[in-house]
């Protein structure tokens, strides 16, 4: 027996207590005639005793313990005279009558410690050193709770959690699949699902009325910080259900994380139209965690000489509060920032609210103290704030809006990490033009179904249907979205002609789905959660990266098992493949 | 809203109450001026009334529903006149008022009914109608219970969960992989994991101490009725244990399983070694349902001028209780079991212990009734019973043995589908010797630690090392298995080289493992069950197929979505790959 107890639960109540123990050697110090060990598992650490006067060889050979030798020891669990408030076992320490080094360990490459002297780089290629650090660890079991919380939930309310396949067919709709030769069927591919979008849609034609799966899926893209090219998905579909009903049930499972996972009471969620949060906060996923919604001033403009504005399609302002004494030079900070290439406004117009009433703004050449008194008022502007102003196109300024207010955001210290606003936007449009191919995309997926009172304006004015389409977005990161389903074959052909399907097209790519429609499909919708995000949420991570064992860097490598590589030629000879000399 | 209730679950405590179900038309009955409808969802089924006399033009309506349609109705719940004992809801009937049509459907191609009419390629190419069967859909139901459960029971032992990754590098050690090439690494590829072996390592090495994951794996083998492209597994590994401790808390899983899930209170696992399970049964999954294990009765048989059994290595004797009336015919059914190619004996030798204490024996000229009556005491054999003999080689012998054992089992119905016996074979040899390639191989995988006693033969007597290895064995059929893991990286890089790989080649495939290993590695090991096997034992099924939501043909097809299949040439080019003309 390699332990009694873990290195995490021992108590004053075990005094006296023969226990054994294995773990880590976290640190070694020496004290005269006695050691101390600090012995680590996953569940915690306890101090160690060597003691030169009640076994002086053990103590000696204590001394050669190295950071990392893993190591089992037997002792009598004592009362400490300098207890450690910061640990559970701070109260006690095991007095050390039998040593047994399990194993011996190189001096790893950085320090096992909450903060690691490791750059990014090396705690990649020694993942399984970065993985014994606790917040590193914390993040995963936090990952273990939520999906299993999750699982919970989801089966006490009859969803089945069914297994669809990883190997299936390329679709190009959508991103690029990842494709896997099959040597069985020689010049033929599968694909990696980047969801189990029709076969979850398969399962409700099927009867199977409520699904549920926590599964990978895959997509090859280029990859940013917050992307990876398998990622984690909690899946989910409905039958005989209306949006609400999703909403409803969703919005519980999110209200049951928080709860059973941080303790944390929600409120009800709101529920916006995508219109709305376009026009308050430039984005379908705004961060409600703060105020500051967009306020349009574009008739309050008009007709004063200032060509910018009037030439303008919309002006629009947002209100910072008590920033009115922000200095020339934080000004100019926030013009450059939005004057980023990545942003490209042309300029920032600001009018100070000053404390004692008096307006002062970049274009008092323009506006009187009483035009700008009705910009303030529309804008709740209140003495001591502070009005910022982009024009421009409508989309392209309200995109660039909400970039400049989730900057003020963020220097007013609006957007705390352990402060949550859920919000389920909703009534997403059902189609996007592309202008540059000329054509529709389906905002969601091809499988959306249009809200039943728009549906006569398919033919007329397509990009004002209306789709029942949701995404639950949690302090301005989309966590999750969904929509009702087209049940119906003949609006789902419509739906593909106007995609610029040919009738063959749809049906060789989809035509398993049009014919399942032909054999009584129920009216069922869904939603699919990012677990990878949702977790680095809960983690209050900037990247999805750390709250995966196993990640993979931004060019798809795996620095630690050195993946992708090369095959062997006969791998590829049995698949029958050739690689083109790479140019 | 669809429903108020569904289809399974309204009873006469509810008579009088409005309700409004929703589901598919399994079945009308016209009866004068009543018509009867079957509305069956997951849940149930449920009877619909539509009454002339109550509502003739609702009637008119109903008489157009077709099987398989979807609908909506709402009604009143009513006793029945003419109860069904058969389903929970058979004392009711709805009386409807209201009849919506949410979709029709075609003709089925088979019967949706616990009996279907269709083959199996139709099944599979319509799978989400064959999903809609009861029996099809029981089985998913019964895996997600099975998955939950061991999620459960895992979860309350501070097992954690992680997701491995599944893009990962190929290693030409065991089956063969799938693999996946890299765009953004052109010439190189990831493979699909055959188990996520390695990394559970890892995560032993970082701490994680007692890890699992409901996991699907991967491999490219030329398919049989048992295998698919892809499985599942129930992947577990624990740090700081020795075999009993992991043998213990999967016995433990594992009874849990058949509690929870089937309500059957099994007794403790018997343990039997790996040279018992192959001396008593020629097997290393004996099926223990029944006895008739083998008596070794070489000693008996020698010297008395029977040529086949003096030059025979082995000579072994199987009890058939009761059986000593078997006919000439039946007889010669067994001699031309044996004599198949599969099992290749050369002939069956039997002696009947007749009711009266007569011997009679296929081989009576050469052994006196003296002599079979040895043989019969020592394998047991009472009057009634009859002798099956097989001799040769002792390995090959054996084996035949095990099958014949195995056929007489069947016909004396002494295997049932709903008795469990559960089995730890425990003690498996280390190493295989591979004559034909000349080099010995890890008869469970390179990472399995010899028993610590056997360690000094590794050099000498490899071929008769143990291992810490084990397999749980349920009815005959593996369900898991596992081992001890080598935790030393001296020990590991000896065992690499045994098997055959030079340091480089060690070190190119499992560098990082053994690198990880100086970095104190604890001593662990694991196991991992096959989720399809196990539910398709839970299930009573002959096949995992069908225990499998979407499963693949024997040529790895999937014949509903029609995958694998080509690919655009330019997802090719993109990948820098070429398809060599298919000869």
């Amino acid at each position: 027996m390699y332990r009694t107890n873990t290195c995490g639960e021992l108590r004053l109540e075990n005094l006296g207590q023969n226990v054994i123990l294995s773990g880590w050697i976290q640190k070694v110090r020496k004290f005269g005639g006695m050691i101390f060990v600090d012995l680590r598992d996953r569940y915690g650490i306890t101090q160690l005793v060597f003691n030169q006067e009640i076994n002086p060889q053990l103590r000696d050979e204590a001394e050669q313990l190295g950071r990392e030798w893993v190591v089992q020891i037997q002792g009598t669990v004592s009362e400490r005279s300098n207890k450690n408030p910061n640990i559970p076992t701070g109260d006690i320490e095991i007095t050390v009558s039998m040593l047994n080094i399990l194993n011996v360990s190189q001096t790893p490459p950085f320090t096992i410690e909450n903060e690691s002297d490791g750059g990014d780089d090396l705690r990649m290629k020694y993942r399984y050193l970065d993985l014994r650090r606790a917040p590193v660890r914390s993040n995963l079991e936090l990952r273990h709770k939520m999906a299993f919380a999750t699982r919970s939930y989801l089966n006490e309310r009859n969803f089945l959690e069914v297994e669809t396949p990883v190997l299936i067919g390329s679709t190009p709709e959508g991103a690029r699949d990842f494709i896997v030769p099959s040597r069985m069927n020689p010049g033929e591919f599968y694909a990696l699902p980047q969801s189990p979008q029709l076969f979850k849609q398969l399962l409700m034609v099927s009867g199977f009325d409520r699904y549920f799966q926590i599964v990978k899926c895959f997509r090859d893209e280029d990859l940013r910080a917050d992307r990876q090219p398998e990622f984690t998905q909690i899946d989910c579909e409905m039958s005989f259900v209306e949006q609400d009903d999703i909403l409803d049930v969703f919005e519980g499972l999110t209200r049951h994380l928080f709860k059973t996972v941080k303790g944390i009471d929600l409120p009800a969620f709101p529920r916006m139209s995508y219109a709305d949060a376009m026009r308050l906060y430039g984005s379908d996923k705004p961060d409600t965690r703060f105020g500051m919604s967009f306020v349009e001033i574009k008739d309050l403009t008009e007709g004063k000489g200032f060509g910018v504005f009037d030439n303008a399609e919309y002006v629009g302002a947002i209100c910072a509060e008590g920033c009115a004494a922000y200095t020339r030079k934080q000004l100019d900070e926030l013009t450059d920032f939005v004057k980023r290439p990545q942003i490209g406004a042309a300029g920032l117009i600001y009018v100070r609210c000053e404390a004692d009433g008096n307006m002062k703004s970049s274009v008092d050449k323009f506006y009187s103290p009483e035009d700008l008194k009705k910009w303030a008022e529309r804008a709740n502007a209140k003495p001591g704030d502070l009005l910022l102003i982009l024009s421009g196109k409508t989309e392209k300024t309200q995109k660039q809006l909400n970039e400049l207010r989730l900057e003020m955001g963020s220097r007013l210290g609006l957007r705390s990490k352990t402060q949550y606003n859920c919000l389920w936007v909703v009534d997403f449009p059902l189609l996007e033009y592309d202008e540059e191919l000329n054509r529709y995309f389906a905002k969601h997926h091809p499988f959306t179904s249009p809200k039943p009172e728009d549906v006569a304006l398919l033919d007329s004015r397509p990009e004002s249907v209306r789709a029942n389409a949701y995404d639950l977005v949690i302090n301005g990161v989309e966590i999750g979205g969904g929509s009702i389903r087209i049940h119906n074959s003949e609006l789902q052909k419509k739906m593909f002609s106007i995609l610029g399907f040919s009738e063959e097209q749809a049906q060789a790519q989809f035509g398993f789905l049009m014919n399942a429609f032909k054999y009584g499909a129920p009216p069922h919708g869904g939603i699919a959660f990012g677990l990878d995000r949702f977790v680095s949420i809960f983690a209050g991570l900037d990247s999805i990266r750390d709250c995966i064992a196993f990640p993979k860097n931004n060019s798809g490598r795996d620095v630690m098992i050195d993946a992708p590589a090369k095959v062997a030629q006969e791998q590829l000879d049995e698949l029958h493949l050739k690689i083109n000399s790479v140019g």
